[in-house]
């Protein structure tokens, strides 16, 4: 098979479009999945998850799994399995957000209080556990073991990265490797076993399994060092989050690395007690932001997060001369562009 | 079939010693295989867990699935996959105490410290999360589905449990069915699911699986009522935990139901200054315990915790007029009554 050139694949300026308008109606779906499966006896379970719900964001990983189903050229009748998995992927990434805001201590999610500020960390770490659970009851549904192991495995892989993360947390010396590796396991491997699992739940074939797996971990990978970027230069209003929340909770991420390794002995001295021993003083935040801005230090996340767009573009590159997936492989590639952008 | 009336299962006085001498040597499998599984490249991981699988623990859940393989009457080679599951069970119960040591803020478990106290609750969160996941991978590699199913309900009905448990917190006018409700969930849910997965993943039959299935959750019942009589009658010492924890906690257990229920006006306004509103004077732990005296608090719920050890006898009844199950269904009945004894 000759493929297409990436740059081929998609023109003009990137955008999630294309891909929200061939998801969309399985999308529904997956939210009233979600919303079933929330229910529960004990109140306080569907109203924790139902405030995480509520607040929305933007469901990409769900999103990858119905795009794995679709590339498996599944007829809509066909995507049931690929529904639960969908609705799944959600439930684990939800718990991990639960367990992320009580590890950070944070108040504030995509513009809203979050869940341990209202209920107490004991709630948010019981309904993280429950999502998960649940998470494998519906997986369990999709009748796929195979699937299921990936998925286990991922979750594994997680939570590894996570606890990677709190190693380096604190050490503004952290090599880019080690943070590279801490997002892959935080983040890039759950968009790519949904996008496998999809593809591999509906029948398709092991090249578009692995394809699919592989244009998951590279968006995934460009859209966590977006989310890592953007902390520095938006604002809480447009982030949903607080500004500068990584700084305050000595998150070593690839603008601070960049930052550090061009950095001078005085520059260093300061991320050392900022980052390093977390003495913070009342203009850190906006000082830390001139030294980023200084090495360029955010454009050049920037830039690396581009790198792991076009690769991703490149992994579904070779299904955009068949009819049958030519659309869904320009969207996927026009979305890993758009994930990659400022304004995203 | 006639089975054999309870009180003739065993005589003389109750003891673990049958049926750990049965699965001895499969609990030796069980414990290889939780070494060789907590392993992990992220030092933190097994580091962490290490310190949670060397302080011990009677390993009751574990063996509740090897009895159930052996129930199945499969061989020794045939019983690899209850390992899995035996270790997959131990993983889940490891995760729900890490996180239980972070909701409950205690310090001291099985007479050590906390992971939570050594690492710090973000690690304890996420290292919770980690055996969570790792133990989907084991029942994956068990490769029963159905099997799977069981344990992903049992987990999701723990964590509904310890949210019911968190709601009914502080409130000593609980009735005793709430409180039931509550260890059904968070205990005996999965001493059952782990029996019956035994039995089911070894082939038994559907009789047996329900019977062991029975088995587990009546015994887990005592197992749970057992160890709240004991939280205010033993010393920290012989428990390995702090005694009076429960109270200090405004946990709700049969005992205080008892105490308040039958309390005169003045003990339900100490019980609700307490328990109910965490307003603690010096000698409050020592007053309580002459409360729960003066109604017998204790005996009456290790009666009940008897009542449920005899149901879990009777449950496994049936498999004592069977040579090759009569040895295994008068050790369970024995552990049983083991269970709901002070000494236990």
């Amino acid at each position: 098979m000759t493929s297409t050139p990436v740059s081929d694949i998609v023109v003009g300026a990137p955008s999630l479009a294309p891909l929200l308008g061939l998801v969309e109606k399985d999308m529904e779906r997956v939210n009233a999945t979600i919303i079933e499966r929330m229910q529960n006896d004990v109140p306080l379970i569907p109203q924790l998850v139902g405030h995480l719900v509520a607040a929305g964001g933007k469901r990409m990983r769900p999103m990858m799994s119905i795009a794995g189903a679709m590339m498996a050229t599944a007829t809509p009748d066909e995507r049931g399995p690929a529904i639960l998995l969908a609705t799944a992927v959600e439930f684990i990434h939800s718990a991990t957000l639960l367990h992320d805001d009580v590890i950070d201590e944070s108040n504030l999610r995509r513009g809203r209080d979050t869940a341990n500020a209202l209920w107490g960390n004991d709630a948010a770490v019981l309904v993280g556990d429950f999502l998960f659970a649940r998470a494998f009851e519906l997986m369990v549904e999709a009748d796929n073991i195979s699937v299921l192991g990936r998925l286990a495995a991922a979750s594994a892989k997680i939570t590894e990265g996570e606890v990677r993360q709190m190693t380096i947390t604190g050490n503004p010396d952290t090599p880019v490797d080690d943070y590279l590796d801490v997002i892959a396991g935080k983040t890039a491997v759950l968009f790519a076993a949904a996008a496998g699992a999809g593809v591999e739940v509906s029948g398709g074939s092991p090249d578009k399994v692995a394809a699919m797996y592989d244009y998951g971990l590279q968006l995934g990978m460009a859209f966590q060092i977006m989310d890592d970027a953007l902390d520095y230069s938006a604002d809480a209003a447009a982030m949903g989050k607080n500004a500068g929340d990584d700084f305050a909770d000595q998150k070593i991420t690839l603008p601070t690395i960049i930052a550090w390794q061009d950095g001078d002995d005085d520059e260093r001295a300061f991320w050392q007690r900022t980052l390093g021993e977390a003495r913070f003083a009342k203009d850190d935040l906006a000082t830390a932001q001139a030294m980023l801005a200084k090495h360029d230090a955010i454009d050049r996340s920037i830039l690396r997060a581009n790198g792991f767009a076009e690769a991703a573009c490149a992994a579904v590159a070779p299904f955009a001369d068949d009819p049958a997936t030519a659309d869904l492989a320009a969207a996927l590639c026009d979305a890993a562009r758009f994930a990659a952008m400022r304004t995203s």
